[in-house]
């Protein structure tokens, strides 16, 4: 099948599984609520960002597109969305880092009023090298934990220049988005990587944030026996309770068969990890940038490095070990997958345009902070989810309404 | 074996399972930091509540205990308190409503400087029927999700008169205690009041809380086939991607072999769910008071009722159908089980300890508020707990603390 | 309560919920067709068992009863089924090995024309000591994998003297009594003893077999981490592969925070094991005889020995280490629990009935050979329980059928 | 990358995890104990095969190769073969009937003294169109259910012609390659196709064998609620009580998301149930052939037909209702995965080469009938896997031995 072709279907199909997206804009689209309004997105370019930017534009927006990441595009996806769709985008699969930055300045050349960034790069380069265009933004929203982080610490800082919102700390992001797309994907893409048994392995995941979780429920879900490394100690607690195991990496590396990082840290597979290894141990990333393994010490301690198979580079380390690094170190759901399910990303969606609508009208009340999604947005997704997925509950009577609302009634 | 003995080793066992609360609170009783202070108890009166109490009086304080419930005490391990540790207590099991109350008041009657309560009934005497002991009460600590939910209608109506921790809010109460302690115990209350098998079967929680999380999680683990009925749209979609079955409960109650209530709310199960309710349905309650099933709209319904096992009254209802309601829709874990497990409350009374311990040296500083437990407390017993279990973790080095503190590192 | 109405109500609680031994002796019971048939049982006296034996008596035999285990008789059922029932039995908990082979003689002494025998006890006594009675008996049945194991040894060395049915090995018995009945009381007697978290714990189970694999999966569903043990090359790569750990006992004994054995095999935990043993360890025993943990060598290493709970004995061993053994190394489920599941032994119970039924109809044309149970039995049994669990299933049609029935259909 | 090179790697990364084939046949490699014998092969060409197809080779065979699935060619494997290994095959994806089958012959016209079926395929030729090479034929081997059904049906008309070894049947083979392989690349090749989630999802499983419950245990794994159909009462109560939802496919249609066949029978999806199916609902087949899924009574029902997706061909049904199939309803694990994982066909080939190789050795003591693997080839395989994954296992002391082999030890 044709790239652009492959891409067009994929978009289609995804556009077709993503119902809630669909309706909480009905009525943007209807109006065309972003008429005069430039959105500027740095999102992992494939077919479920394509629906969201041609949906954005649906609504009036003038939305240019990069990826947030050098090796996560879906390229007939790009194509796709350039002949088949007019929606302007600038990335490439591959990319040179210059090239990577070199796509957000594009992006940025087109003055956005609004941004959807993922990760804080475009945000990062608003602040920095690209300040001309700071006074045309009047804010924007963030998908990501590290996105978050950093907006965190610019905010702290008293840097942060425009209001952003934070999509990934609404209920109905980061409990699904984070848990249950990257878990399904990430083991997709694994999976996809290298056609390896899961079951009866050690599996290894760093962090038991919701990433983490998430990655470590779908391992034991393919019967891997999962090991879990932490820094926080009630996560840690938990992690034990939850049936894992929990163990310094140190401890973990000696007898991993794979190892999946998860944490938004640099270095959490390094040197000192990688010099007991276990022979054959497979190691991915599933946190935002590539650096939680550390490939200047996988360099540095190998002797040889290959191709062994698509995605999959071999390093050879003393003893004769070989440790297989897929991806690059970069997001293997994205890199070797198709990314998060389609389902996961309607609703994950649903919240990125009602946060751009809600920017778009309440800017002007807004400073230059971190904000929530706000919480009607948030109910407003869930509901209509449960209406696509065709699932009624219960609600509260008056009676019950006046019981928990009282502190006299007790035994 | 005799009661008094009984009683004895349960709390002997389980003193020796609890080694957190054992550490945490070992320079209190060294420094008997809790001299001249009287403590006023209710909670379940079962070993491992005696436990903290003798830990408590070890520490210097005068205390007073009774039951938080009327169907929770454990008889033995009163009697033992009593016979063989001098410890003051008002508890017996199956007390009536007014016996109840009347050992409530027996605890105030001591005056106590500091509450312990769970589920706030004793609090609410203080406010109401002995608002004459409010002077010398510096604070207090609550223990239960209900509990905390009263206190807040209270402070939020101004009728809060001292200051109150909210202990069930620390992590490391809620993710285990509600959870991993109600889970395991509900379901041993119903195995043991039942002895019927939970594989294949439909069995219905009533709350996504923790609390209810935990019961659907072990429900399944033991084969059963699991439905959750919410309130709440986020937590609805929460459970249905859990993988349970989601729907109103006037539907679950069609097909239920098991309900079990954990919401915290009355009348979950009412008439209009018992008129469909399938025939041989087990219905028990997990929730602090015994409203969420409710029992005058069962009598009603009824036409006969009689006890058929122990904890279990078989009510029938139209058209031949038999209900069984199990431990008179009490805490069922605590009525026909053992209560959480001893490690559980082990982490959730080292809070406590170190709670009333943080009580005693700050009370001057609080107002009458609801307070959350203090970030360093919540982290000490974490990091106790996993030195009790063997388990070391990862620590964040130099570099790895930098970068997290950053914004400026992207791709 | 009194025990007897205790009883008694146990009794009928269990015949309440076991609708397909009800439905499969329907006729047997409407036409007596056991009268004049003498049948001496020796199963675990409690419940469930009184029930098969009641229904064994309706339809019209002279029952004579006692239990296969001097630990695992329930009092309550043993005298309600005397004093309200009328119904002949020798079993009392607690009995001496001389008592306990005193009773299986009084049930021999009835001269039973056939035998329900559990475990082997009976059948041993028959051809060892009391080939008296042998002319009598025209054949039996033998509802445990022990038991098996004897008889098939029996029948290698051309010792057995009468046909014997083995219920063990019908599909409907093992798949579910053998694993999910094990499972799911095997877990509930160990919480029951000891009250204690199973989340987070190293859970060893000795053994894969069919009751191995459902302790393991039931502990594995109360969030243990779980260890097997295993001789058998192949169900130690499926235990592998199911996701639990696999190693010697050797090495688990130092990591275990429990221990259950289930092998059929003695001293599986004996000395080499106890001398590494972790300190707090729990040991309880799931398999028929209690020699699979050697009470010899516990003996024989521990410097004390006392009672620290009830079914909780503490052995001390060097090093100051404790040891905590359930229930005498009994099986653990019917010691401190309340056996397998009702609806578990309804099935299991319903092939015994036809097993007794089958033998007395057809044992002129039986051999003395050990039986699997008639196939058609087992798929009467299979559809019952369909049935009365209201689950309906779909049939091969004509077209299915031939083409199953055919080499030529390719691709 | 380039076809070949891709395909070069895979056969080599596949080799590089399959430690048992190499082990086991290490003796046969160094003596080339099959010098002279001519292997003709009809299994899915993909990586793993070609590693046996070499390793044979390597043994001195002569091996000829085609695959026995018109659509489960890995095209890149079978270049490589022939362009860097010399290795003749016949097979290519998408192959129309008539090319299936003229590659089948051309496998037969190197007149192969052993074959290695799988499906019957190649059997089936034999036995009709191909009586000519019938005299050359020494023996075979078949890998699959379906091709073993077949073979018991010729063995019971007593059609077959020569010895056929079920290698379907070992221990070693159905536990893993049928449930944890076909589980494994199943979910995988779904989400390949569709990048949908299956967390929530009413995702039904026809046919409760090895393959399809390894499905359903999968599909719980990443958070599905799975619907189990079933003809088999005994295997229906089973996956009632493995915590399962038990339907006819009837009932199960209206509410599926999915639906996965795993039966090896015909029409398992047909018009009755596509009249019903849920509208969106995605239908693909793990079972051998691609008769599970009616297509005619799909195209029959449908107004049109299109891809959607690579591996997506969507159906347009009455009433509005969108169909998915995946993969032309053929094995979707090889049709859109990579086949089972790797160390899963290590195992499942080494029985096949040493199943080659006992046919070498002892065909002339074999008849034309059916034959198990030989048990020691069962365990050998088995305790090499053990080794190659590092676990040790305990074994049976002396006592042990002496205690099991014995009667007389009871109570």
């Amino acid at each position: 099948m044709e790239e652009v072709e492959k891409g067009a279907l994929r978009i289609g199909w995804a556009q077709s599984h993503m119902p809630v997206l669909l309706e909480v804009t009905k009525s943007m689209v209807e109006r065309r609520s972003l008429d005069g309004w430039r959105v500027g997105m740095a999102m992992h370019l494939e077919a479920k960002t394509a629906v969201l930017a041609l949906r954005l534009r649906d609504a009036g927006a003038q939305v240019s597109l990069t990826s947030c990441n050098p090796l996560t595009t879906d390229d007939s996806v790009a194509e796709a969305l350039r002949e088949r769709f007019g929606l302007q985008n600038f990335a490439e699969r591959g990319q040179t880092r210059e090239d990577y930055y070199g796509s957000l300045h594009r992006v940025l050349d087109t003055r956005p009023s609004l941004i959807v960034d993922d990760g804080g790069d475009l945000t990062y380069l608003l602040h920095t090298e690209r300040t001309d265009v700071l006074e045309e933004v009047r804010g924007g929203s963030e998908e990501t934990t590290t996105g978050v982080v950093r907006l965190r610490v610019m905010e702290r800082e008293g840097k942060l220049r425009f209001p952003m919102i934070d999509v990934n700390e609404a209920r109905m992001k980061y409990l699904f988005d984070n848990r249950y797309g990257t878990g399904q994907s990430t083991l997709d893409g694994i999976m996809n990587a290298t056609n390896l048994l899961l079951a009866g392995k050690h599996f290894t995941v760093a962090g038991y944030g919701w990433c983490g979780r998430g990655i470590a429920l779908r391992a034991r879900g393919m019967g891997a026996h999962v090991i879990v490394t932490e820094i926080d100690p009630v996560r840690a607690v938990e992690a034990k309770l939850d049936g894992f195991e929990v163990m310094p990496m140190k401890q973990a590396a000696r007898i991993s068969d794979f190892i999946v990082t998860a944490t938004g840290v640099k270095d959490v597979v390094s040197e000192e990890h990688l010099k007991v290894l276990k022979d054959g141990c497979v190691i991915a990333n599933a946190g935002h940038f590539d650096v939680e393994i550390s490939k200047d010490d996988l360099e540095g301690l190998s002797s040889s490095k290959k191709r062994v198979r698509e995605f999959v580079e071999e390093y050879l380390l003393d003893g004769g070990r070989k440790i297989y690094l897929l991806g690059e170190g970069r997001l293997i759901n994205l890199v070797a997958g198709q990314g998060h399910p389609v389902e996961i990303m309607d609703t994950s969606f649903a919240l990125q345009a009602l946060s751009v609508h809600h920017l778009m009208k309440h800017h002007g009340e807004l400073t230059p902070k971190v904000y929530p999604v706000p919480q009607e947005i948030d109910m407003r997704v869930a509901k209509t989810k449960l209406r696509t997925m065709g699932v009624r509950i219960d609600g509260l009577t008056e009676g019950q309404r006046e019981y928990i609302s009282s502190w006299e009634a007790g035994t």
